[in-house]
């Protein structure tokens, strides 16, 4: 295996935004979130990925909370910024200026409304260009679930070969798709994932590590299922794992953005509301989680009981 | 019947937006275009729909179209503007400025980038919510081959009940969901079409129109299948129809905008190339477009030569 | 057009198979339906369809009801017999017996199971072989609802040019592939439709016809807005299809098999239960079914005032 | 975890169907197979799936080849019958028989030609009358890739109460529902996979085993993944599984049966080709497979060099 540039290892989590009471973003509570997470495992973080509602900010906004985690993140923490847009050219210019902000890596997302058009000869064409301009490099986002378009492992392959393409963050959760990306793509092309139900089995296959939505929420449990798997304590990965599975279905699946945010608000961070269409958790949302919660911690005290 | 605020019957090309050498919006050939269109039979125009590249412009040059087609269209042609965005809010702006801008009807895509959050109940509430702000009549836009995401009849019939929303684009091609949207609406609620293959079945069961990518390139032939059908010509009717889903199989399913632009090219329209990521055409591609143009125009003769 | 063979055109019911007391076919209830529907306008009728249980009945049971139907059937029905296996030499057997039983056409459902492999050079060569060894014409069947395989219009195309293929039951309610199919046959192959959520659509685009669930239980209505189309009474084609639109819905889309035959034993037919594992319906399913039926009675009413 | 009636944990071969030179089943050259798989270290056989054509014989026929099977069959390894048809009924008389002729477990695939009528609640019922009637325990069998039907966790779960049901074949691929399908029933209850691409991972998180179509052609290969994994070789698990993959694309995903069938061949067994629908390969495909295999054998010595 070759040294990578950069090595990304880790878990990150998909850092949300936070709005002020004015409806704009909040550039406090932002920090206060990094605050807490830099006291944490996390390898770095992603800003303004889907769970950081990238899609619903305008450009002003996107630069202030880029700012804001590049203020506040400790030393060491790999810090990646989403850039992906619908066009090209503008792709180019965020990715601009996140490398003008300090950021390391540009986590550029699949074009995706004109997915008919979109073969595997756009998309190869479209990263290429990027990369070309790109000051820092160049992390695929594949995210199915939101684009409608998935990445394959053999257009992931001719992209890899791009110097400064160094890696993907495959959604899909498809375990096999992520498997024939690491056979088909060179050792140093580091292949994180982003669904959490299957975080443990891609580590087994190769996988370098992940980025989550739901280590916003539970940072310590996400690092900590990376760790055992290094540790190969498999059998205690098999469970955290578990754990890790009915967390992401009651919190992600069933209540998305809201969802997060609100187990955050739980758990001393900052969360807050979506920003609309997307809609606030109904009380009995709240309560439902509420009690949800202290079972995953619970189970988080029966690991560390173990180890 | 009750009369309808604004009778939207008819057909309506969605308008390309052609780009300039220099890769800006082009306001010239866009005005040349709508030139030429001003003699047909169209009902009106739509502006900045999918087909105009709306998610690969910038808010300027948004303005920027909607002022030059509003400045050339000719009286008596209905104006409808593209305007939704993935946020209520910028939705809200974008229809407020269309308004400004003289527009006589906002044409609002539904949000689709959260679509496992994006029930029933969220869209109604954006829509409602954009619906109470627009100074103009708000009509939906459910084109799930590019969202991923349908309004079905139920929902629709829900939105249909606010005043300020007087309609729906369905550009599934799914002639039976229109078909419920139809019967679950009140008869004031004008359901146009957005997909050439099917215009002729869903102007028979009961659709009011159609706004569609092929009536950039070919605005006559559209028009005139619309006449047909008023004029109960349905052996003429069926016989077009049939050259248009060829066409249309041809043009915009095989090649895209990249197509219709060529198509507008080699029929003294003003198409040119789309913006990237999208791509230009290949040699072959134009020559391909080239040999059949012809097959659709001899058989517009025949058309002609029977009524 | 050219003269075809055996003209189908017309509105056929996809028969249910009625079950006794003991389990077993019930051959004196079938009996019994087919002679109330022989006092209808139906073309004529389908045996051992998907409606008709096919896959849940044994060899021997499959000749009791088609010998029944044909003792039974009037003079000038058409009768068509479901032949399709999964296998190329049981189609072949089952398509012979009902050659030898009287059956005028053998409808063969496409092979399905292996559906990765089923390419379209597979079906051909498939349906060719059976065609090429039937006593009678054969007549595709593409019903994706329940195979989850559709047939597309070029290997419907390349099927259609064998003398003894003259028409296809097309199911899967995709108006646009039966326009497509239709330009795409010469004018002697049949295209009948097995959705009645669409057939005046497709009447209109040039289908000849509908095989219906639903006309088991409604065949007058069916019937009847097969005659209004031929009779070019579009608004009231267009009325009546929303009638058998809702009652599609209601009555073959929410409850299957159990909820047509309900409506049967409903309307003086001899419908019974479905066999296992289709389930019964319940109680309160029945109840709906009896509540909403009038209300198609009703709108049958205001069908025949207005004529 | 309680002891289990019958442990199944291990690697099966999907067993193919040879046929003789008449069309017929072929007995003997099942045996043969049989002699030869007796020697390695595959835990047991499975009879009549879909790799088996089941689909394809009749009634007579599977009666042979389970009759063949276990006649042959080496002391030890266990014998696992498919047994599912459409109907309840038939369903519970070929697993009645598999139970005479002493096979000790029924391998029911869910029923799946009314799948619009088939939900958790109708399937729970099927489920649990074939258990209730069935001498031998019973193994659900969930394979959408041919059904399009998906068993979920959740009724899964439910069914594992009944104490005749004791495991899964889970072929959907899909590592997060295995997941929640070992997260969600008891440790006795048995879940093997149905896909080889995913073996590894799913053995990592829990699964017992693999019923493989790839382990009828390789055999040792796939009993070797198995054993590294149970041995904790991780690194060399992950590069078979690699191995796997790719000879799983080629051969299954790309050949189907009569690729199995042909690798079969060339390897010392005897596969023939499978029955129509089903086509042979060509003389391309041969050559394509003949030139793949020895990469698949070399991979097979790297790995037994390194160990």
């Amino acid at each position: 295996m070759k040294p990578v540039r950069l090595d990304l290892a880790g878990i990150y989590p998909a850092l949300i935004t936070p709005f002020a009471a004015d409806g704009g973003v909040s550039v406090a509570n932002m920090k206060h979130n990094i605050g807490l997470y830099n006291k944490t495992a996390l390898r770095g973080y992603v800003v303004l990925g889907s769970t950081g509602e990238s899609v619903l900010l305008r450009s002003k906004e996107m630069d202030e909370i880029l700012a804001a985690v590049k203020e506040s993140a400790a030393a060491g923490k790999a810090l990646i910024a989403g850039t992906g847009a619908e066009s090209t050219a503008e792709t180019i210019e965020r990715t601009k200026r996140a490398a003008a902000l300090g950021y390391d890596v540009a986590l550029v997302k699949t074009p995706y409304y004109y997915k008919p058009s979109y073969n595997a000869q756009v998309l190869i064409a479209h990263y290429r260009r990027v990369a070309d301009e790109s000051p820092i490099p160049v992390m695929l986002y594949s995210v199915p679930i939101f684009t409608g378009l998935a990445l394959e492992a053999p257009e992931i392959a001719a992209m890899a070969e791009h110097p400064n393409i160094i890696g993907i963050k495959d959604s899909s959760g498809n375990v096999q798709r992520v498997s024939e990306t690491i056979a088909q793509t060179p050792s140093e092309f580091q292949v994180l994932v982003g669904s959490a139900p299957t975080v443990y089995p891609c580590l087994a296959i190769g996988a370098r590590g992940a980025i989550l939505a739901l280590a916003s929420a539970l940072p310590e449990k996400c690092a900590s299922l990376y760790q055992l798997v290094r540790d190969r304590q498999l059998d205690a990965a098999r469970e955290l794992q578990v754990v890790l599975l009915r967390a992401s279905k009651r919190i992600v699946s069933e209540m998305g953005i809201a969802g997060i945010k609100h187990v955050m608000d739980l758990r001393g961070y900052r969360g807050g509301n979506p920003r609309l269409p997307l809609q606030p958790l109904t009380a009995e949302q709240k309560t439902r989680l509420a009690a949800f919660l202290p079972t995953v911690e619970q189970a988080e005290m029966a690991q560390a009981d173990r180890h």
